[in-house]
């Protein structure tokens, strides 16, 4: 921390950005991450908090510093480039949502420390590789999403003018009919909770229920095909690619065997047309 | 307006034909049917509705008016050829369907008119696509559809036969026991609400359920699956497709060098031909 | 029927074959059987039974009496070779069945009546096709499902000596558990109804259930892969064999090209040489 | 049995090898297994206890003596080799276990007997086949399982801490939060039981539920794309090689005849070389 204070030149930066990239860096934040995951679970249990809360506070704050000073660090070092990569966004946010429970005292706040794990996502490569495809696969299932949401919000709106008197706590108003309607679309307790009540009051509300039930098992079922169907041809397109390259340079192979037996016949050509020419020089 | 009722011309009719295909009009309405939805949304609360009922009433019915104008100046537009399109149809049954509520009170027509929300399919270019592609891959399960009815109805028979008298709730006549199979496809409280109470009466009731639950999941698998192959298909065709036309292409390539050679073999040849007659020729 | 008494002569078998095998005697059963269908449908409501019960019973026994002809005239004229097809013996075991129930009373063969429906499976070819390859599939589930029964067996043990005594709604014995665990594998409250209430008595029981969840879910998740997997192969191996003749016909092409130029050349080749002796010859 | 205490040699160990592998003790130890398996089923019903319950036990010793023996003889003969070998580390520890409630009489350990049976699962090829490529696939799954971990381990301390102490039923402590977590994760009574009674006393509670049903749902979605598209992509890769050698063997034949026309066109070609040198001497 000394050679902090001492040299703020471009060296430093450079040296902290090969310290920042560095394996042992990395390793380190990790085991941090983990121990202080780790620590969290274990302030649940009331017989840990009771004989070991003191210590284990004064570890998490300490993580917590250590953190932030990484996060400062950075900040000094890559500038603004620092919010140019999603993942350190993600990790200021991390840190600074762990920021605020410090101070204040609700424990919804103290709560939320735990998402400091998810920053394992980052710090494991794999993990991160399998993040990314989950979020590059995202796009592939957005207009279905929207195409869902509006289905639910037809089926909302209808839901609380027809049932939202009688049944207020399923259609009382629009968030409850969401609420509800996620529920029935994971057709849990559909019929015995929600829909056979409703329908010993309201007849023809087990058509709302069954058409609701058939279009967003459908619609679902097809954003679970687009993941499938797009991962899957991905890979065998990359696989027809390879084939296609083998077949090529199979042909390419096979036809410069020919080739090299027409240069052959080309040259016995030539050598035939310069000896016709040339004994018949000799024959003037 | 003044326009319409002034030329009733063919050229009256292109120009509008251009508006109604020029992307301002598209955007139009489709703002129109974003702001009508989130109208309709917002009368479902009671604080929106004593604040603001009147003014939305108003614009509401504004809407309404423009909706029902565009679709009647589609009509003298583009006459019967109107209906030959499947989702002109839909506007026309939506709009339709949304102008009896204006004139009766039932609430059930009143919360009918949200389906106007569903216009938007049509007017989002990519939900189209994504509607016109999962209507595409109904024939393909209908089949299925139909198969799985036909074991709906030989086990809601036997259903009401055995079960009705005792269990009129579940199996009192034939709706209720294709509601009650249904539910016990999706396998909502199949066992612990409907099949349980049912054995305890008639022992070999559960060979009814889990071969009924049997056959319908495996059957429902087989629809699901239908699609997905349909769909993989379909990609995996199209790059074998392109796939064979690289190797195709490469292949000309390939046979075009080749031929090359061969018609400077057969150059030569007719060079060496024509030299032997020649000279032969000045022999004479 | 007159022309039968008269001749039984093998050309009478002939005909019959003929008969049997034409589209009219096809559609003629088929409407028998979608009449029937219909006819036991509507005896589950008591309004149509008290008015139309017997006019219905009569229609019932006429068409029951038909189909039996239809069997014993099959059987007459294709002999054994009639059980020697999985669809015949399936049809004579339906129309077997719908016998005994005209002889007894039962409810429960009464209800089974309306498995002559199921007829509907092999008179329509749509679907025919689909039962044959929904059966073709079984095989490559085979060893899944013996897998599967293990797992169910070794659990339904463990349930029955662990949790037997204290819970014998659930697992008082082998049956009771063999359901239970169907249960819990399709999931239906297997927390909120069984596992969680025993777990209350036997702490250690989370383990029994979770690890079957786990177990069950991933095999079967395997049964689906393997349909999956074995339909999609089928298919796009048809695909790559058309890609692959494709190909080859292409090659061929292209080949027949160079063969043609090379016949070219060889042919020159030949008038050189003749050439070449010739004019020597003259030259003699 | 006497032949073993007489001659300790080499010789005995490769007979006894011999026999191992021969294909009657394979049939004989997968007899004893499923003989054993029926036994210890039966032992759970009360009336065959009481009748046969002596004769059961003493069979059932027996069978347990001769798998020790089996043991013993199998590390005589294959040493320390045959820990090498996972199916045999499994046999080992099954009858290991089985050992164990032949001394005590706590009825946990008397349930394990039935583990026994899995031995099943190496004895029968096929399902050994299947066992060993679950197990092959699950390394794809891997890192998706640590992910979910994560994800039950961040809500698990979220959910321990702000329902904990009004719901300790369900989030009393880790493992009780695990555990329901678990259950909401296989959708069971998620809402109904657990999520509702929750949401009025915490408003907020929703946003937990819904959100882990979507992260758990989605990634365990992507579990099961991961082992489909594996399993996919090897068998359509074996296809993919299988048309790239068809084709190659093709284009090979085909360049073969090309080749062939070849020769005898440079063969011609000599000959014409070879007649207009040898003509040109005699001309001299």
């Amino acid at each position: 921390m000394n050679l902090l204070t001492i040299s703020y030149t471009g060296t430093l930066r450079d040296r902290l950005k090969d310290f920042f990239e560095s394996g042992f860096f990395q390793s380190f934040i990790t085991s941090l991450i983990i121990i202080n995951s780790v620590l969290i679970g274990l302030e649940t249990s009331d017989y840990v908090m009771v004989h070991y809360g003191e210590i284990i506070d004064l570890i998490d704050l300490t993580i917590l510093a250590l953190f932030s000073i990484e996060i400062i660090l950075k900040l000094f070092v890559y500038r603004l480039n620092f919010f140019k990569n999603g993942w350190n966004i993600f990790d200021f946010m991390v840190v600074a949502v762990s920021l605020v429970p410090a101070a204040g005292s609700f424990s919804i706040f103290r709560a939320l420390r735990i998402v400091r794990t998810l920053r394992l996502l980052k710090s494991i490569p794999k993990l991160r590789l399998i993040i990314e495809s989950l979020i590059k696969s995202l796009p592939s299932i957005g207009w279905i999403v929207v195409l869902l949401s509006i289905v639910f919000y037809v089926y909302s709106v209808i839901g609380v003018n027809l049932f939202g008197e009688m049944y207020p706590k399923y259609f009382g108003d629009m968030g409850k009919a969401f609420y509800t309607l996620f529920q029935v679309m994971t057709l849990e307790s559909w019929s015995s909770a929600v829909a056979r009540p409703i329908i010993e009051g309201v007849p023809f509300a087990g058509v709302f229920f069954i058409t609701f039930i058939l279009i967003a098992t459908y619609t679902t079922l097809n954003i679970f095909i687009a993941i499938v169907v797009n991962t899957m041809n991905e890979v065998s397109l990359k696989d027809l690619k390879e084939e296609e390259e083998h077949i090529k340079d199979f042909v390419s192979d096979e036809n410069r065997k020919l080739q090299l037996q027409l240069n052959q016949i080309q040259k016995q050509l030539k050598e035939i047309s310069q000896n016709m020419s040339t004994p018949k020089e000799y024959e003037y």
